[in-house]
Order: C-alpha cells, then sequence, then structure tokens
C-alpha cells in the first residue's frame, strides 16, 4: 500500500501554526475552568469585533454538536426544519438534529448547486398546513454549501425575505463559513446578521483547528439558557481555554481568512488543472475549496491505488477533493499529473 | 485582585508534557478522519492491553458524554439508575444522564464516605416493584468517589454480588479512575472486569489531557452500534487522532500512573499539613487526590481574598481542594502557610 | 377468594350516568374527526364559561400525558421542575415528566400534609444557582394533594408570589381539582388563574369519566403550538367527541361539582367512623375524597382477604382509602363494621 | 351549509353496537385499574386466540402511539426505519415516531399500489453504510394500505426475506388490518407471524371503537418491559376495560371481521359506481374499504358544497372516499348520483 495523499476531506488536516501558538500560550500555566478563563473571554470578545455586532457565543465540540443545539434552540421537538437534501444536516449526522430536538422533522427540497431558493422553500410552505405534519419554523442553509459553492448576499436576502413571509428562523451551517467570506471578499456580517441569519455556527475544525466550533447567536433572544442546553447535552468543556485560545489566534493572526483563501485558491488551481481534461467534467462550479469532478470509474480505482484519498458521493463517480489551509500546488500537482497520465494512457476509454 | 492560586479543580490543570508530546507528533502530518488514522487504532490497543481485555473503546469529547452516553447504552428510558447522592452524574451534569436517555430517572441512596453499599441499594430495590416507577436497571459508582475516597476491591465486588441479584449493570464513573488505581495500588483489570464492572467511563481530561475521555465496555454487547450513538450524539470527533495521540501518551509514557501518583501524595502532603490545625477538621478519609476540609467560614473568606480557588459543596463550609498531575509541594507549603497564619491569627474564633 | 370491594382508588369506578348519556348521544351519529366535532367545541366553550377565562383547552387521554405535555410546555430538558416529594408527577409517573421534556430534572421539598410551601421552594432555589444544575422553571403542585388535603387560596397565593420572585411558572395537578373546588367551596377560577396557576390539568378520569383529562392554559403564549405537541405525542384522539362529549355531560349538568362532593362527603363519612378508634390513627386532615389511616399490620391483612381494596404508600401501615362519584354510605358502613368488628376481636394487639 | 355527509374515514364512525354492549356491561360495575380488571385479561386471550399464538399484548389510546411505541421498542434513536414514501408513520403522524425513538429517522421507498417492494429496501441498503448516517433496523408496511390496497401473503414473505438478509425486523401499522384479513380472506396468524411480522399494531378505532389499539409482539423478546414504556408515555389506561371491553366484544361476537367486510363490500360499491364514469379515474386498485379517484376539480368544489367530506391527498384532484362499519348502500347512492348528476352537467369539461 503506497502511503495515504490527503485531498479527501478539511479534516484531515491538523493544527495550523497560530492556532498552535496559542495552545501552547494557554498552556503555559493553570486557568480556571468551564470558560471562565481569560482567554474564552478574549475569544468570544474577537468573534464580537469580527462580526460587528454583540452576538452571544458559545463553543462547542464539534459541527455535528453545534447545528443539532442551534436547531434544537430555533425550534422544537414537534416543528420541522427546511434545508436542501444535500445538506450535512439531513446526510451526514446519523439523525443528530432529530436527537437534539427530541424529534423534529428534516424536509428537503432540491435546487441547482446544492443551493435552497425561495422557490423551494415556498413549495414545502405549500404542501401541508395542518397538524398532523410537523410545523416549519427554520429554513438552514449551508454557506459555502456541501457543494463547494456559496450563496451570494443577494440570494441570502431572497431566502430571509420568504422566510420572514413565513416566520421561519433562519440558520447557517458554516462549517466552511471562512471559505465563503473569502470567496465573496465579503465580510462576517455582510454574509450573516446583514443578511438576516439568526444562528450561525461557525467551524473552527476545517479552518485550522484540532477541534472547536462556535454557535453565533444574532438574534439573541434564541439564545435564552443555551448554556445549560450546552452543558445539558455534554458540549461545556472543563478545559474551554484549549478550544477558545485557538480561535483566538485565527482571529487575532488573521488565519481564519487567510487559511481560507489559501485553500479557496488551491482548489481554484486544482480546478484549472481538471478543465479541459477529456474524461473530467467539472460538476459544480468550484467557489470554495472543494472540487467536484466525474471522472471515469476506472481512473477512481486507480487513483485510490495510488493513495489517494477522496469521496464519491455525488453518485458513485463524482469525485470530491477538497483543499486545506495546508494544501500544497507541489501535491496537487501530483494529483493532476497522475489522473493525466491516466487520462492519456486510455483509462476513460476503459469506462463503464 | 491578586492572582489566581489553582487548587479548586485538577481541571484547571494543563496538558502533561507527555501528551503535549504525543500531540504535536499527530500534528506533523495528515491524517485520516473519524478514527480512521493510526493513533486511534494504537490508542485502543494500547487501552486493551492495559486492561488486559479485549475490550470494546471509545473515544469522546468530555465526562458528561461519557457518562451519560454509556448509561444509555445500559437501560431504556423507562429505566431508573441508582448511584450516591453525592455522584457527579446527579448533581452536576444539569440533567445530562436524563437527556441522553430520553428520561431514565436517577435513584439516590445516602452512605458513609461518598461510597454505595450493597443496603443503599436493597433498600431502593425493596422500595418499588410495579409499572409506575422507573425499573432500576444500572448500579453506577464513582472511583474514586466524588469526596476522595475509593472503593476496595471487596467493596466492589459486594457491590457486584447485590447487583447480579438483581440482574443490575455495572456502571463506574473514573473521572479520576487513575487515582483510584493509584491509591489502591491495583490494576485497571483489577478495579473492572474483575470486580464485575460492565462499563468503564476513564478521564483523561482530569489526567492530564486537554481533553478527551474514553468509554470502554467490558461487556461487549453493550457496545452494539455505539458509534453510531456518539456521532448522533455529537461526540465523534473528525480530528479524532488529536484526542487519541495524547492518551496513547499517557499510555505508552506510563504518565497516566504517575500523573495519579503525583497528584494522591500531593492531597496525602496537603491533608497531613492539615491534619491536627485547630479550626480545620478533615471531612473524608483524603484517598485520592482530593481534600475536604471544614474551615471556620471567615477564613473561607480570607483565603478568597488571598487568590486562592476551591469549591463548598459539602455544606457552606466545606472546603474541596484537589491536586493535580502538576500541584507543586510549593504550592501546597503556600498554602497552608496561609491557612495557619489565619488561624493563628483568630480567624477562627470569630465565626458564627 | 372473596369479591372484591372497591375503595382503593376513584379509578376503580365507572362512568357517571351524565357522562353516560352525552356520550350515548354523541354516538346517533357520525361526526368529523381530530376534534372538529361539535362536542369538542362545545364541551371547550363550556370549560371556557366554567372559568370564567377566556383560556386554551385540550383533551387529552390521560393524567400521565396531561401533566406531561403540560409542564414539557413550560420549560425545556435542561429545566427543573419543583414539585412536593409525594408529588404523583414524582413518585408514580414512571418517569413521563422526564421522558416528554426530553430530560428535565424533578426537584422536590418536603412540606406538611403534602403541600409545597413558600420556604419549601426558596430552600431549592437558594441551593443552587450555575449552569451545572437544571435551572428550575416550573412549580408543579397538586390540587387535592395526593394525600387528600387541599391549599386554600392564600397558600397559593402565597407560592405564585414566590413563583413570581423567581419567575417560575406555576402548574396545577388537578386530578382531584373537582374535588378541591368543593372542599373549598370555591370557583374554579378562584382556585387557579385568579390565584395565579399558569397551566392546569383537570381530571376528567377520576371525576366519573371513562377517560379523558383537559390541558388549560390560563397563559395563552404558554400554549403556541400546544396542539401540535399532542399530535406528535400520540395524544390527538381521532374519534374526539367520545371524550369530548361525555366531559361536556360533566359540565351541562353540573355532575362534575355533584360528584366532587358527593366523594368528599362520603371520605368525611368514613374518616367521622374511623376518628377515634383505637388502633386506627387519621394520618392526614381529611380535606378531599381521600382518607389516609394507619391501622395495626394485621388489620390490613384481614381487611385484604375479606376482600377490600387499598394502598399503603404512606410508611407500611399508612392505608389509603379513596371515595369516588359511586361510593355508597352501604359500602362504608360495611367496611367500618369489618374494622371495628377486628379491632374489637383484638387484632390491634398482635401488631408489632 | 348543509349537513356535513360522512365518507371523509373511517374515524367519523361512532362505536358499533356490539362494542357498546360490552362498554355499557363494563360499566356495570367497579373494577381494578390499569388493567388488572377482568375485561383486560379475557381481551387478552382473545387475541391471543385470535392469532393462535401466545403473543405479548398490550393496549394503548390511539395509532399515532401503538406506531410509535412499537417502533420505538424495535430500535434505538440512532437506527432508521424503512417504509413507504405514503405510510402514515412518515406522512401524518406529525414526527411522532421521531419523537417516541428519540431521533429515529424514516427511510422512505416508492413502490406502485403504496407498497414497499423487496427491490426499494435492496436500494436504500444499498445506498449507506457508514457511521453517519443512522443504521436500518426496521421494515414498516401498512396492511391495508394508505391507498386502499392490501399486501398477499407472498409479498409479505418477500419482504420477510429481505429483512432476514439485512437483520431488519419487521412491523405491521395495522390501522385496517381487519380490512387486509377480510380482503384477502386470510387469517390474523397467516398475515402476521406466519409471514414473518414481528409486531403488529392492530386498530380498533377505525373497526368500530370509540377508541384503543392493541400493539401486538409476536417476537416476544422486543416486549421486554413494553409495559413501562406505555407507562412512561402516557399510553397506561388507569381505566383500562373501557378500551379492553369493548375489544372484547369486537373479538367474541365476530364483529371485528363482520365490520371489516362490510366496509370493503361498500368500497367495492362505490367503486363499481365509479368506474367507467367519463372524468372519473380510479387511482389504486379498491382492494380494501378506501377508494381513490381522481375527479375533475370543479367535481371537488361541488362535491364539498353539497356537504360530502373527503381528503385529497394525492395530489389535489385526487379525493379518498372511506367506508366504515355503518356507511350504507343508500349513502353511496347519493354520492354516486350527485357525482352523475355533476358530470353530466358538464363541471368535468370546465376542468383546468
Amino acid at each position: 500500500m503506497p502511503a495515504p495523499r490527503f485531498i479527501a476531506s478539511d479534516n484531515t488536516s491538523g493544527i495550523c501554526p497560530e492556532a498552535l501558538d496559542y495552545l501552547l500560550q494557554a498552556n503555559a500555566c493553570d486557568d480556571l475552568a468551564y470558560g471562565d478563563d481569560a482567554w474564552t473571554q478574549r475569544a468570544v470578545e474577537g468573534l464580537r469585533q469580527l462580526f460587528d455586532c454583540d452576538c452571544e457565543v458559545f463553543f462547542v465540540f464539534n459541527g455535528t454538536a453545534a447545528n443539532s443545539l442551534a436547531l434544537a434552540a430555533m425550534g422544537q421537538s414537534y416543528h420541522s426544519v427546511i434545508c436542501h437534501e444535500l445538506a450535512h444536516i439531513e446526510t451526514d449526522e446519523c439523525g443528530a438534529p432529530e436527537f437534539f430536538s427530541n424529534g423534529a422533522k428534516l424536509l428537503t427540497a432540491s435546487g441547482a448547486n446544492g443551493k435552497l431558493t425561495p422557490e423551494g422553500i415556498e413549495r414545502l410552505m405549500a404542501r401541508r398546513d395542518d397538524i398532523h405534519f410537523p410545523r416549519p419554523k427554520v429554513v438552514s442553509v449551508t454557506q459555502a454549501t456541501e457543494v463547494g459553492t456559496v450563496y451570494s448576499r443577494e440570494e441570502l436576502l431572497a431566502l430571509r425575505s420568504v422566510a420572514d413571509k413565513y416566520e421561519l428562523r433562519l440558520h447557517m451551517d458554516g462549517a466552511r463559513f471562512a471559505n465563503a467570506c473569502a470567496a465573496l471578499d465579503a465580510s462576517p456580517a455582510e454574509l450573516t446578521w446583514q443578511a438576516g441569519v439568526d444562528v450561525l455556527c461557525f467551524s473552527g475544525t476545517k479552518n485550522g483547528l484540532a477541534m472547536g466550533e462556535v454557535v453565533i447567536f444574532f438574534n439573541r433572544e434564541l439564545a435564552e439558557d443555551f448554556g445549560y442546553r450546552c452543558k445539558q447535552a455534554g458540549q461545556l468543556a472543563s478545559k474551554m481555554r484549549f478550544i477558545a485560545a485557538p480561535w483566538l489566534g485565527l482571529l487575532e493572526t488573521g488565519a481564519w481568512r487567510r487559511n481560507a483563501e489559501h485553500a479557496n485558491a488551491m482548489a481554484r488551481y486544482l480546478a484549472a488543472g481538471l478543465d479541459g481534461l477529456p474524461g473530467a467534467e467539472l460538476l459544480f462550479p468550484p467557489q470554495a475549496n472543494s472540487v467536484f469532478v466525474r471522472f471515469p470509474p476506472p481512473l477512481l480505482a486507480y487513483l485510490r491505488e495510488l493513495g489517494w484519498t477522496f469521496y464519491t458521493f455525488i453518485g458513485a463517480s463524482g469525485v470530491r477533493f477538497v483543499c486545506a489551509w495546508n494544501t500544497t500546488p507541489e501535491l496537487l500537482d501530483s494529483l493532476l499529473a497522475d489522473i493525466r497520465l491516466a487520462l492519456d494512457a486510455g483509462l476513460s476509454e476503459t469506462s463503464t
């Protein structure tokens, strides 16, 4: 077996230097537990500055919990959450939103490029309006989306408008929120509360931390007793500073955005290298840090033999490559070379 | 305000050198996510060796989750869990066991030195036996206990015996399991499966990690689909190696036990210094790394003014001091000096 | 075995004639389902008139569900409910409040005659105020209490006052609410919203129905989407009119109060017959329809042999007798005769 | 407004004479609560005889609860339930299966005539096999289906075969199970445990009761502590005999089957009357007691004006008529006359 070569996900990367530096600083001496330490307070303030908003901020361990707890705080068990059919909360959380909410249902809509549309929401709202089906209460969007595209500010405002019409709350799964800011050259505020987002789950893990996500309530009423909710749900870290300090490292050094810009640039680089290759078909516009491409099936097996890691969840032959803060052009060149070589050798022609 | 001086809990300490070393090693290159990395596999094997048992091992983020998920796997919502009235799962988890189990009830018994007794369990079992009250299914013990004492092997076997009588499962909250092993000079196997424990929650956080606990099923049937349970409950780390590698550091270097022995020794040192002081009354035998002492109330206020941090949860005047892997004799000398000075100055006489 | 003689509970009685009459009327022709029928609307209006209040009214199947759903609507999973240690929701619902709320904890206080006191609530509120323990959100009182006593209007107002101090909501378990109204010669309004009660669960089952309880929200905000909650929780009857029509029978004929007055009178009659008997000790003032009496243990066995049914849940020798809408003086005379005969024969002297 | 004419559902009908007779008998004297009465025991035995099986039997209030509790007993929160996309548990229970199971996900498959197929299950099983998605544990079929068709014994055995392949349990929603037995001229045993069904939810409400369903475990292991589950979930009736006695009435008099045969015959009569009418298109074979027909939209409005009640949930113009134990040919003649008159008058031609 050749050594694995990592291009499958931004969660195969490690801790970026800026985050590590702060983690080591936080380890220099003892500190208070459960977020009463100085690092946590500074990180909360840093996020308020970043978003230019007096928001409520909570740190949790991972994205499953961040999204599920946020959704649970936005509705009740007999409510439903409208999301795209490819939304991570629907496809990859093993029923966590249902579990944390004690039974809320996800209602899915289709939409080009992995994006919910006002029409998709309208269709779901028109379908039912009776007590025998969970009442829609939340719209959830993923920014950047699961297929590497981004919602423009105008698209977000259009969703907010239909959400207002039906008194729906707007949740943003920001697993790759930094990548979206970088892609759109927009400020965090512009893509969240200024576009009507009530709650954002902002991922640090995919942005260069070991672990740690933030749930940010722009709609502060929804945050009532949310600290208790986190504690009860096993999401209050006793040594909180080891989540907060690395976050502060991302914020104070600007690494949060630099990391995202780099990852996006690498994805563009990879997409450019794939574009036009006979046998390679880009499936979505590569707006953030992911590239989806359809290859001849034999090529997939060949790449795996060479140690390349990747997922195929858009059909059996739709490959996802994800770039991270530490993805190098060299790695991508090597990947592109392997692909070109294989395609030239006629692998594509043997595909079924 | 003077700088805080940390003696309140073993979760104010940072990451011990051995764990940090492995964390940095794990950060040297990318690796697979969700536990498919090499570190996680090695840590699982390390734990199996440590326990001399082909157990099932799962890593989660914190103790709230470890205990609550384990208990949820051991019963259903209409079952109950028998524990001591001072058990952490009853007093300090904000209802997490009830939440993860979707409603299981905790039934508490009293018992000297924070320990459940066979008689206490018998009394609870005798109380009810009808469908209108949750059926007892699990006995939960904390080893070392919340008041710094330990269950001997014989005590555990006696609890197992009564558990067998009523077909109850035996759960061990091992927030300070390493300290118990050190205190009793016993192997992990002797204090768990050899004493009839079905599931152990073994804390890394209090033993020198940034975060990370292990749920260990000696009764493997109870582990069926437990990985799904963790995932759904927001307890599957994507970058799992940053929990597993530090654990491996504890295991491979022996730090897990050395840290505990040190903390225990420091607690004995502190207790010895307090013993016999007029005005200071030791509340429990200091068998692990905690010391509980009753002081005149004015002394508490005085110590707080000097920056000493501590909790008082055994009555208003019962102070808990906890030693950790990095507690120094110098810190304890300084604490004892402050206490002696105050008592000599007559603070005790002004107590109400 | 002699035939059972029923004095154990008001749920061994059948359907009273007034309720049965309306049930049969409702069966005369088809009608709309899920509460869209005419009977349900009339019953809701009847309850609004009875309470002199534009309250929100929901019918459910039984008391377990009524109380648990009401409590779930009054708080979240990380909240707690303060109740008396003898409260039915704590002692006899198999964890239903915890289940429906997804984990809320019940905090119990003692209090003479089965009644919560302001001091009891104050003590619980003083105990904890941190994120590691569920935040109190609701006070629950049972009217009449589980031991056959009643809260006076003044006592309710005093509880409301302390509830206001801590922003707690006030829930009333009205399993025997009609008996309380009769006992205090008070109107339903005086004992509920005029005393600050937010939500009442009013039992029809114990008042002469086959089944069917009402959840009444005087605090209408708490009723938001409660219909969805009932549906999701399996408490929306498709043929709702068979719950609503019997309720209407109770209301329109005045049977709801007449039944309660009769049951209360029977309890007084029984208590009078027991009072002063050597060997019989009344345990609580018999203010509603229950009589609690301590007998010599051999008497209990003897009565059981004769077919008398009763519970003993206030200690092993504390007997509960409950009178219902159809309890007759003849039955009570027969019971009293059996008791007197046994006591005269010296059964009491053999007691341990 | 004309008086409503009921053909919308079998839950607009009242209590059939046989059930009422037994209900009145059960009301003749007091009896023990919570199922300890004689009626409940007799009804349980009656069901065991009917199914020719030593099954476990539990009475609950309604179908929402019966199905949801059964499914909760068949899996855990991180499991999933495979069902048809038109299954009532998916479309009309307001998330009850998710609520009672604390988060299990329903996975839906399409299939002709409202029926799951082995291929549909295979496709869902092939889709995912990883920890990030709930593990399938149960297959749920509705017999008769939501669109008035029935699974033959061979179809059930084929589903059981694929269930065996993947170790899935088989649940049957028997909201109209009696109608299926009548339609297939099969015994209850033939359509359940002899075809590999693990758990059946058998509706009394739609078969002529005021309310009351039975959960029957042929796989007795799954019934462990199910009584506790019912109690905790608010589904244990205190005056249980008022559910059990009417059930016994259905069983002992044979009304359970007679009612179903009558309703089925009425549906065939209605379908025969509709068949061949220009403008009326039968949507599914009318095998049980429902008839689905597509009408020109103006006809729907016209029928509603005349007081006819019906649902349209197969597209906007797909009407469902349901016959019950008390549906008369006269009513159907009157309905058919109204339809023919309207179609003759050209209503169909104005349809869009």
